[in-house]
């Protein structure tokens, strides 16, 4: 049986691509999806690709997700600075976790550069644009590859 | 085919009236919906009103008013203080936007004295009571003529 | 008819007893509950005992509680450190309210010990388990009788 | 007898309109003092329009409004940040009191983005530009009105 | 033979009941010292119930109930914001210890908000009045019960 | 030739009695004249007591008082908080210098708890009302016999 | 039968005159005792003046001066910069207190500028010297009397 | 038609010389204009000297230099620290703007170290001394020179 | 003609595998190496794998990659915290750059969660432990082709 | 007639060895006595070795020994961190003063790694157990003979 | 014999001129040193003009300095805000010592506006561009003439 | 064979005695570095005692001390108060470590009084002059027999 990888998106990323394009750039978060399900199969992984607005939404499918998945990556976008409802729900999935940001958070306005977040996580990926989700894959089938060896 | 303008009450706002009364004055919500759209229709335009418990029920109709408003005016409440994924769906919506506070909240106690959404709209009017709603639809309607011009 | 009690629990409460084990013991929201409704009946007060991963849910559950219960008690879990709006119906709760933490979390890291709830509660007990849920719903018939005296 | 609302002006809003026309816009203070003076006259209130560089005569006419005018709405400008003798010069006047901005100060740099004198006033008005003028005449008048009810 | 819990309170406590009664209540001392003896005497077990309004006395006595005490419950009263040493005394004692406040000082003036013995004790019970101090008694009574499992 | 001792009053302090009396108290501004130049007669000594809500002009009187007046009492008001353009005036002139205050501005709220001007004079009398300006005057007079003696 | 007045002194006063005398001055204790006694005789007041380096002893004497005291004078020397204990006694004596301080504690280093004692007097007279005790006398005569028209 | 550069001198700077000449020096305020003036000569550029200690005068001055002068040199002395009023007027000159300090103000109390009026200049020189006033007229002509060529 | 990629490595990595181990791993720096340089190579990317304690040897290769690399990824390690020279040197390099931290620096003790060098480059990848390397490779090859195309 | 030093231990001291000994070590009170004693004899000073809880006695102790010890070894324990009365009665004795911490309190929790008394003495040991008490003794020593010399 | 001043210059100036132009404008270094060196001719003194990106080397050259160089000029550009170890070598040379900063870094990010160098030289020069350079040896020159008269 | 322990010593150490003397005393690091080996010597212990300005030296020395040194004592100096990977380095050495200041840095400005190193360290001495770092050889010794007991 194919093992999974889950991949969350927080508030405002089904916008992706006509939010704030200069920022965030042009990428959908179809074109972003597609990526990463081609990047899990290279791998061997299926990729479970989700998004919400709801805080509570994310945290049911973190906690469905114990026990199910192999990995988590999550862009929690607005939710990283202030949630720790959120960051208690990563905390508790035992498995390997990485955190993904669009932009560079670290060099933006005061308020977005701290993701509380990062306390729940295995390690975070931040300005890389698109290309941060699919290193999240890569960096998830290592870590199960890993686990299993 | 009349404008309309999107009007979003944030969390414990279906309350008012009732909810700390010496504090937030014995106008229901109710009330302020009838003397906004009463004052929309002077300018031609139609009101939505809306409250929501919800931040993600209010980031949806964020979403919704792109493209379908010519104007947004929002009382976030309790969620002005941390909710930085309001601010970002407030962000993406273009045209002119007010933040409306019934009370005084510079003057508040310190937690409530600095709004986050501050800095993704146009204006605020604060503690002008259900007065400032109307306002809001006075600045809104003007903003909307002028962009016409 | 018989005055009745709510207890409230927040996120990732569901999960208790196999979230972090070390930090947050291994009793499950269900043994509490029983505990509780135990101890409701040696006071002869019912307790209605439910939890919500979200926060809109919890606010509503407090709107509904003005009038038609005799207290509360809250366990809001991790939106203790930021949820104004969950403070907001709190405040507008006048019967007794007592908030409740597992943990002692005022000596847990930093982002942990400061519970904003604490603002619109009667009293607060933290640190002293399950039991701490039973001591609430002590204080509470306290409460409840006193007031009819 | 007509009924008077005093408008403050603070330093440099002399220039408006030339001055960083980018950030304060290109209304000078005289089109606004226009558009004042005709909004007050729809409410059946004379307007007195003035303007200083000097905190010591701002003081001052806030000093005579006593007992003379039904309402004041100031735009401290640069003196909003520190002066505290003004604040306490806007506490001692008892009518309604609406501080207003031209720009949202809420979103400028730092130290420009609490104002001291909001907690001496009843409510505030920012970045709604001139308009902001007009919409504190239209609120001075509903409290002149309510206040005779 | 008889197992005892000790009751400790610190400075100014022994004019509870005069001093601001409409913050700490009109219960004296002495009506909580039979409260907490007559809710011992139902778990079985003796309440050692002092006073002082001396640091090194309550060091003292906390040294002293090492291995004849046990738990203990303190409200330390003043000495919660600044005394480490009291906090290191309370360190010293292995088993249960209960923080009690009359008053639910995490809504109080800010230097009364944040006690430095929460570091230092099992659990805290703040804002309950004299029944925080019964709910001590019956959580140390479960504690040594407990233990005694 | 009779010694003078100046009395100066910042901003505001000519409405003393009428402003916010619940917090200044009733006396007005001649009261404490006149109770200066009579305890100043009791030494001996000429009071020269002015006011004036400009900074400047405060300015201006402390730069005549170097070498004509033995004392400086002065109740800054407002400008006690920000201008380090009075305090530098303050620290050049070289007699003895007290500062007062009418309430004891240190249990205030925070913007007022703290004079800058304290870091340029011999001492501060805060909170005894109209009282601390005669014992100012005494000070001063105390200091000016010990300085001849 | 003779009124008296309170005046406390805390650590290390004992000592005054050789410590620190570049700071502190040469006045001796008991030199200040004696103007302090002979200035109560001024006003038919027995003034009972105290010393002790411990601060339970100081909470002792203010409960002792509750209903047979008609004023309190204290330097609280060390213990104004973090004793609560003692702060929460002063608030508990109902008669009129002020704070002395023989230095100008304002322009001291950082840690010996905020007194939190302030915040439970009626005033405070710092950097004055030992005169500073004197017009404490005063003031507090002039407030019995006031106390008892 | 000879050029003109504005000189100008905020509070205090009248004594210049006699204030605090340990900190400040003993040059007056004329030998610096003397030395401004004769080194303005060689450069082919009067200077207009001038000091005030009204805020309101020195921005009126700044007012009237737009357009009239080619450069301001500005030591805003006790206004450096507080005024954004003053910043804003320096803001509203648009040529080349060097602000002057006497004393080396980063190495001095904490107060002093950080002017606000750096944000509206082009340079700083600072500690200089009198030499400092000079070097600004070298920049200003320079950078006049270079603006015409 | 190969194109090149620089890695740096801060102080302290020579060490690395040996260094506390249950904080940084037991890959050694070669081991790193040898991984990047096979990743370069599934590329078409050489990699130029260098290690210096020295702040001014990183900055001088810094330098000399300016025109002469494709992408520069840097392991800051310890200077990450404080050395602005090097962050200025990394903002003189145009082309793509990734910051990486083995550790999730964002979640260790207070004093390594932010590094300043995340103002100067593209993106971070933190707590991937040796992967976090080859990722950054991948990255700066997507980036190299995307700046070809 | 020998010299004598002065070796003070604050509060809890007289359980050291039992009290946290993961923290604090195994060594008593008592075996830390006997090895300064010794250490004292080799260099013919007496050593007068004592330990209190209280405050006001350790005060006391300093006051007695100016004048009659040629030097003073302090271990304040809890009293550090915020006992100023503690630090007055430091810096009233004139002699060589070495606070001792057994642990290196620098790298402990925060409210542990500043010690105010660290302002009133000549040097600090911190981290080395009990030597860190036989180094003070040496330090004293040294400092007794350069004093005669 | 001629005199000689030092001008250094720290981390990535070798770069000056083609490092962002836009912030730090078009001269080179070896553009400066030429004014630099020509500028030292008129006052008839040498110029040694030297660049580093090593702390230690700039270190080593200003103990060099001590008792050959008649003046400093330092440009430490990013080891401003952190070095202490370069502080206290500033410190150590006893001549005259000028602080240069192409921009004005006062109005820069936070992270760029306090120089901590500021704290060890005579003067500051900041935001005149390579200009500032100029004036520093004239204030060098000017100082070593008024050293010798 | 002799074991050995190392003795480092930061930037400007090189100049000790003939730098700011009045703080650092007038002893030079040769007159240190004899009482170091002679004290070495009583212990049966070579000493390897260095300077160097370089941080990255330093590291070096720390990274080869690494199993052929049995402690090292160090005075980081200016380093003290930033360098990160200084710290990281004296984490990496195994044995005993003392930091060593001359002065006690405690007391003396901000910027000086927490150094970052003693995180890295087993203790600390700071204040006693050159006789610091004989104790620190004492300590080491100890450490060293203790380790082979």
């Amino acid at each position: 049986m194919t093992e999974t990888v889950l991949v969350l998106n927080g508030p405002n990323l089904n916008l992706l691509g006509v939010r704030e394009p200069e920022i965030y750039g042009r990428d959908t978060l179809d074109d972003i999806k597609k990526r990463c399900v081609d990047q899990g199969r290279k791998h061997g992984l299926e990729v479970d690709f989700r998004q919400s607005n709801s805080e509570a939404t994310l945290i049911d499918w973190l906690h469905e997700a114990r026990g199910t998945k192999v990995g988590v990556a999550i862009n929690p976008a607005g939710l990283s600075f202030h949630s720790i409802a959120l960051l208690d729900a990563l905390k508790m999935f035992d498995g390997p976790k990485v955190e993904v940001h669009i932009t560079n958070i670290h060099k933006r306005e005061p308020m977005y550069q701290k993701s509380l977040m990062s306390h729940g996580v295995t390690g975070v990926i931040a300005g890389l644009g698109a290309t941060g989700y699919v290193l999240a894959i890569d960096a998830l089938a290592e870590f199960a590859k890993a686990g299993k060896a």
